[in-house]
């Protein structure tokens, strides 16, 4: 299959690319780095990324930050941020994508365990994930001949030293193991899961 | 308890008043009607209305509007257009509000059925609702001395006659009922939850 990666450089994006390339035809996507470039809060950028890779089998988007910070200091700005960047960039690669997404393919989107398991300031992150996992749901029932689904990944054991404090008795997962469930929703059948990694 | 009730004027909005004003001094909030005006998507006119009301006891949002059409027709500019008044609102609301919320006050939000059954044209619905269910829930733990819930109600009894073609073989509940959950909230110890209505 003809498989595009978005965040391909990143931690997980690296492991979604080490495991899938065994057997199909990846394309390497981010914001500097890939074979491709986009930045996904651009409408155009994400229209030109298309224009320029043609129809695929399969899009991955495993990118977008959000807002860490405590709730008590938060403006509505920062909050903004995460809905623009990590919320609406997975959804805008969805409005347009599915256009290019040949019949049969699939989309597998990014939440993360804060959906369910909020930390300390990780409001908007949860608010985010939250969004994404709603949205996978709803929008399975609407693509037609295309299926989408979501991998939520716990903190990865690769990002442990950075963000390690921010997860306490959290345990962590291997970027290749989380990238068992990106293939799992690409060559699986079902749509509009979460495939949680924790 | 000095209650504010966002959205008075609508359906759910009188629904709440009719049962607070028994025994509460409720402040009915519309955009052009009530005791006070606002706008949650502008963070001035928030400001201003907890400039003139002061401090309270309880803040109640009963509003917000959502993009509803098919996900094959859906722009990134309707999607945010959801984004920006049922979710950006609500959280705008306890951005602001949380400082002019007396200890031990609660804010109580609006989502709805949509965020678990989705219905056709409700992917935009479905994720503003999933995402104010984890924005609750996550905001909950830090908040610090005050609560936050949500009311999830299913379509209204009053609304079939508009609405009830799009939630085929759905319960509704009329008003009166989903009033009472908004009570439980702003009067019990609980907070984090979501009182679905269904």
């Amino acid at each position: 299959m003809k498989v595009m990666v978005i965040g391909a450089s990143g931690t997980i994006g690296r492991g979604i690319v080490d495991n899938l390339q065994r057997d199909h035809d990846v394309i390497r996507v981010g914001k500097t780095q890939g074979d491709f470039q986009v930045d996904l809060t651009d409408e155009s950028s994400v229209s030109a990324l298309f224009a320029s890779t043609g129809k695929v089998d399969g899009i991955i988007a495993a990118t977008g930050g959000v807002h860490f910070g405590p709730l008590a200091e938060m403006s509505s700005e920062q909050f903004v941020s995460g809905l623009q960047d990590k919320l609406m960039g997975q959804v805008r690669l969805v409005l347009i994508g599915k256009d290019y997404l040949n019949p049969g393919g699939s989309f597998t989107l990014t939440t993360g365990i804060l959906t369910q398991h909020p930390i300390r300031t990780g409001v908007n992150a949860t608010t985010v994930n939250a969004a994404l996992e709603g949205f996978v749901m709803a929008a399975a029932n609407e693509l037609s001949g295309q299926r989408i689904n979501a991998v939520s990944p716990t903190v990865l054991t690769e990002a442990l030293d950075k963000y390690g404090a921010f997860f306490p008795g959290f345990e962590s997962a291997a970027a290749s193991r989380v990238a068992l469930a990106y293939r799992r929703s690409l060559e699986g059948i079902e749509t509009g899961k979460v495939y949680r990694v924790w």
